[in-house]
């Protein structure tokens, strides 16, 4: 693949996820700061900024599209030559003082994070939540080995879903396949002939301790696991243990999370959404960030001096 | 004067007193939301940003000079039809639901207010703040009469004490000043022959449960009560009983201070001392001050069923 050379065994000081304005922000502000950054993103980052007829209030530039914003937000990331790295970042885990980044089979190393990841348009199905890391999974490369020869459900609401699911399918001993998505979309993936499509709306996921199946509206599906795959991803599903609120990411005024490391900006950690709030906060992240990075250098200098004797 | 015309006797929704970069944003944000606005600073609006030789990090506008800059936010000012009113607040006063703004013996009333005053550059001398509203005035006009026929200190920081001095020399039985500006500067005033110059370092304000003196560095002065004439005001005292910790004043998430009614935005809320974040804070208070109006509005009708019937 193009990015696969800024990848997986460099180690960054800090990976941006999310490229709308505050993310925008936060890999501009951090790239000035000198940190060694990688952005996450689609290479358009802002469609909602695109389908903005008119910005009044983005102080300075009066009387602007959208669309004109947005390009001059892009221009602005090719003067200080960053780029945006397309892998969709499906997981955050920490390991050790770092965290790793998941996309599919790819993983990605930094210091710290920043999550810019914008208005969460999700609503999980029925206690869907409840079964976060038992049984329900969002990521068929990453937990499809633990159905080796079990049977799984996927829930596709997109077209990835469909070939998340022929992937299953070569592990699992069956597949049943609920497809969420528009019909003409379904139809440009062939399915792998073992699949077994269920049409269907999904309630809600049932099981007791473990997730064991999916009420459709007129009938229950049972399995060993259930698979969700859908365009945008739960924050508190990105980040395992990150505090989310009602309205969004949980942050104090610096941008920092409950977890050491791992900072929020824009939309993700609610209203008003705005967009000079979001470069707003997406600055303050990445100076949090970068003072964050200093303490631990700091820090790691301090724990190690017998080490070195 | 120019701009007395729009003022006093007129109610504003929002008085934005500062016109830096948060002043201007929560100006503009408030102005958009078809708040009636006014917006207190000099015309020049930012000398910091002025002085900036290059800013990289606001996010749509690469590589422009700060003064650039400060002019295209001033145009934008212009697009939007708002202007500076240049009177100097020197205090802010609860009155009922609304507030009272005091520029010398000008007052302007406005429901809800925007601090947006830039970093606080001044320093305390010793217990001055122990003394406020027991003794140590910052407003010779307003808290002059108090001292008729009674002996006052001025402690003069700039021009503008200079003549303080003067109008309290017409009042009080007695004026000790004490020039601590450059002598060329305080030429340029002429004295009442009535005031008794007293050269000397301001250490600090004396007295018991009442300012009584000032504390020079080879001398004491006493007196019933202490004026101090500065270019820039203490958050506190401008605003009696604002919350205002070692970073500057206390907002939470949504720029609220800990007085309803009043909200604060950019460098006055503390650090980072930067472009975006004050911006962004000033959009975030104007809109926090929005939804505050709104909500006083919907309470009074609340409040006053039966004064209809």
């Amino acid at each position: 693949m193009a990015d696969s050379s800024e990848s997986i065994h460099e180690l960054y000081d800090l990976a941006v996820v999310g490229c709308g304005p505050a993310g925008l922000a936060a890999a501009l502000n951090g790239t000035i700061r000198k940190k060694k950054i990688i952005l996450f993103g689609t290479d358009f980052c802002s469609p909602k900024l695109h389908h903005a007829p008119k910005i009044e209030n983005y102080l300075g530039l009066p009387n602007i599209t959208g669309e004109e914003l947005r390009k001059k937000f892009l221009a602005h990331l090719q003067e200080v030559k960053l780029k945006v790295n397309q892998n969709k970042i499906s997981g955050i885990y920490p390991e050790g003082e770092n965290f790793t980044l998941q996309s599919r089979d790819k993983f990605f190393k930094a210091r710290a994070v920043i999550l810019a990841t914008g208005v969460n348009t999700v609503k999980p199905i029925q206690r869907e939540l409840d079964y976060l890391g038992r049984g329900v999974s969002y990521c068929a490369t990453c937990d499809g080995p633990l159905y080796k020869d079990r049977k799984v459900i996927v829930l596709a609401y997109n077209r990835d879903g469909l070939e998340e699911a022929n992937f299953l399918s070569e592990i699992a001993s069956e597949v049943l396949l609920v497809p969420l998505l528009k019909e003409e979309e379904a139809a440009r993936v062939r399915l792998n002939e073992k699949i077994k499509v269920v049409k269907g709306k999904a309630m809600g996921i049932t099981g007791e301790m473990w997730a064991t199946g999916v009420a459709l509206e007129d009938q229950q599906l049972t399995a060993d696991g259930v698979f969700i795959v859908r365009e945008s991803v739960l924050p508190d599903q990105l980040v395992p243990g990150l505090k989310v609120g009602s309205q969004g990411i949980e942050v104090d005024r610096w941008g920092a999370t409950n977890i050491p490391g791992v900072f929020a900006a824009g939309d993700c950690t609610g209203a008003p959404y705005q967009l000079s709030k979001a470069t707003g906060e997406g600055q303050v992240a990445a100076l949090s960030a970068a003072k964050y990075l200093d303490e631990l250098k700091s820090k790691v200098k301090e724990d190690r001096p017998l080490a070195t004797v």
